[in-house]
């Protein structure tokens, strides 16, 4: 059984493909926008919604992530502690970045 | 005929529905990694470049939308050039903001 | 005289001075707390609202040279008034994207 | 001897001391720059790099209390372990949005 065989999220994954769905379903809305040619500042608000959720679903995610896995790995000790440590910071200056 | 039966995009209105077309996608790409209980940073890494690929989106409206729009409202001058000056301003802190 | 020598924010001039001498001040109290090794996420809290008076500083900034600079080019019309959009375009850009 | 008494930057407190004096510094300069009505994106383009720097810190200080505090409250476990995993993400989702 791989390390990664229990995702932080294991517990909330069905709120994530519900949340995940929506935003599926925001992509498409902005489709038919464009499509009907909607004023550029409308489709622009939708875009920002849009991309809001979608951090939101990073940011549950990540919290997840630290409170599971990474605490897991810090519990355990030796060099995968390290390795999660800096893998979960890297994500989180990615996220900060983007 | 309306204000805004032209947006500022209607040029390149095949380029943004094909962009919203992969970014969809990437949206069900995501729920299929949840239900496959991927790694977290790994979703994580694929929801940056789906937020990437949405700020570029509205950085490219926002931009045709100044070009065209606003500056189409200046040159015609009046309170309506006010308007879609303040207007244009709102939406660039609300992206700034997001 | 120079076509710069009246920036958009000429009327507000001395509200930027403010706003940016309490920055200042903000980036001295950082010092100040790193010296006494005050707690991280105390300081984090402090980078935060120092960051976002800044940003408040940028946004501000930008949507006065949009309607003063960036107005008065594309009413004067030519090359001059395109070079104006695609600079305020590129600075909205590097704003969202920083 | 309070459990804040060894902040995590405390090996690197030098190095932040000297990155916030040089952040002092660019407050000053942009205030130099609008007392001289210099050119609104030249201003823009060196408030960019200003809050880039603030990010950069940031994201340092974060790591660190990551690594150290987080990472060792989590090892000496109990409640104060969950507190510090909720602090930091409440740090990170402060970041993530500002």
């Amino acid at each position: 059984m791989s390390e990664h065989a229990h995702p932080g999220y294991l517990q909330t994954k069905d709120t994530y493909l519900k949340r995940l769905r929506r935003i599926e379903g925001q992509a498409r809305g902005l489709q038919r926008m464009v499509e009907e040619e909607t004023y550029c500042i409308d489709i622009l608000t939708q875009v920002s919604a849009m991309t809001k959720a979608l951090q939101a679903v990073a940011l549950g995610l990540l919290e997840e992530h630290v409170e599971h896995c990474v605490a897991d790995a810090v519990r355990a000790g030796g060099p995968e502690a390290q390795d999660k440590l800096r893998e979960a910071n890297e994500a989180i200056a990615r996220l900060v970045r983007s």
